[in-house]
């Protein structure tokens, strides 16, 4: 443990015990040129997310369906970046899309996406992660709380809430197939998290999560804090758009459907990685991109 | 595996692969004279379950959840039927209520509820199961799809589907607390699971089931001809009224408030256990009753 730890505003995993910090940054960090309006800065700001129902056109969907399908299916088995569910051999994610997938490279680039983050970030903007999450019919599992930007500060090195993340449905979001939920306004409060980092965390965690995780009397906090749980719903080609540190996590997946999404995190070019903030190697490219190549 | 087996309409657990059977006995056993409306009537002999919100009074409630704190409390510790969630000593279920307790066995045999059980098994009925189900808050886990039947008659020795299942909201059922979900039309369907019973399953299984599970290609099915899942939610005292064979199920409670309700099976008088229809022992008293105390 380093000094330097702790003059870190976010510090986490440093003590035996779970604490709560407020938030050093701003939330929205552009200006108010558009495109989002101000009604919807003003609601990022109080809530930590947007919803876009039915942003992308069926046919759009439809196209990104097949990919994240070939993807899967011609994915090399000495590449790193697909992840399996616990207990069995269903795929659960695969990575770096950015880096593997020309559909995705422009999907990401796309104006109607990248506008916006430009505008919450007040900067240009590059990929830091990004992901297909499979939730498979009645196996897939739930996903705890969580705060991705705990993870990623201490874990991968990023200095700074700016970051937005953006998750598009690729099927249909409803309430008996595991939908994404967010606690409103908990992008306010830095979670501190108790414990120490494990070596390799990630080979582990991406599975089943152990370390980083929030206490029960955190979340009791942020929920009760909150005007409650939201979890937005709609149809393929909707989008939500929610802060780095915006509390979510979401429920296992009992419908006889599987639900697609596809996730993209958006970083700030003057956010880029530094050493991560414990005594561990960074995390591996697929996981965190240390290459900062701004989205034209 | 005797012979008689394979005479049971409801035979299952026999062979190593699942099948799909009808109903041989009715859904509605009683006549038309009330107190449930031929509409109620009609709408649980095609969806097998009659949802009843707010049927209690907020006093009745507290009184009620009163009394689950200390049964919790007094439970003596050499006395069967206080269950734990896998993995941790909280308590998920007391059993058996309606012998350890004065004010549920009065809740039992009040009209509004025994009435409704009596109309619909068309007979005298009584206690079958009862028991309090505590879903933890944030970490209260999933229940996979089941029919309740499948168990009762495999493991209990329930000749025929002539019970109902009620289940008495104690606390608000929402969609973040993992309420009860229920495949409308199910119960017109028997699902034979594969694999044999294992001796003792009871002692296990009501921690993480394995047996009596049906496949997931019997769920698709069911969920597909039916017009897909419900989840009846509402305040507490709300009550649910569902039949033996309706699949049912529910997700895990990521919300900060534990989920508690109260669960009891009427089943007839002329539907009293007989000998398991697996090659086992019965399961112990307070899982499946085996003295007959009509209701009054």
């Amino acid at each position: 443990m380093t000094t330097a730890t702790f003059t870190d505003p976010y510090h986490s995993r440093t003590t035996d015990t779970w604490e709560s910090a407020s938030r050093v940054d701003p939330t929205v960090w552009g200006d108010t040129s558009g495109p989002l309006t101000p009604q919807q800065l003003e609601s990022y700001q109080r809530d930590g997310f947007l919803f876009f129902p039915n942003l992308l056109t069926g046919r759009e969907v439809e196209s990104l369906v097949a990919e994240a399908k070939s993807l899967s299916a011609e994915w090399p088995s000495e590449r790193a970046g697909l992840v399996r569910e616990p207990d069995s051999d269903v795929v659960r994610s695969i990575f770096r899309l950015h880096h593997f997938s020309d559909l995705y490279q422009r999907l990401f680039a796309d104006a109607r996406l990248v506008g916006k983050a430009r505008q919450l970030l007040g900067s240009d903007v590059y990929i830091h992660q990004s992901r297909i999450n499979y939730k498979p019919a009645l196996d897939g599992k739930e996903f705890f709380w969580h705060s991705d930007f705990e993870t990623w500060h201490v874990e991968d090195g990023m200095p700074r809430m700016r970051a937005v993340s953006m998750s598009v449905f690729l099927t249909e979001s409803h309430e008996f197939n595991g939908p994404l939920m967010l606690i409103p306004g908990s992008h306010e409060t830095y979670i501190r998290c108790a414990g120490e980092t494990p070596v390799n965390h990630h080979e582990q965690s991406l599975r089943r999560q152990e370390y980083g995780v929030p206490s029960r009397e955190a979340l009791k906090q942020l929920v009760h804090q909150s005007r409650g749980i939201e979890a937005p719903k709609g149809s393929a080609g909707s989008v939500v758009f929610f802060e780095c540190n915006t509390m979510h996590g979401s429920c296992g997946n009992l419908s006889p459907e599987p639900r697609v999404n596809l996730f993209a995190v958006y970083n700030s070019v003057e956010n880029s990685l530094v050493d991560p903030f414990c005594n561990r190697p960074p995390r591996p490219a697929y996981l965190a991109e240390r290459e900062v190549t701004a989205i034209d």
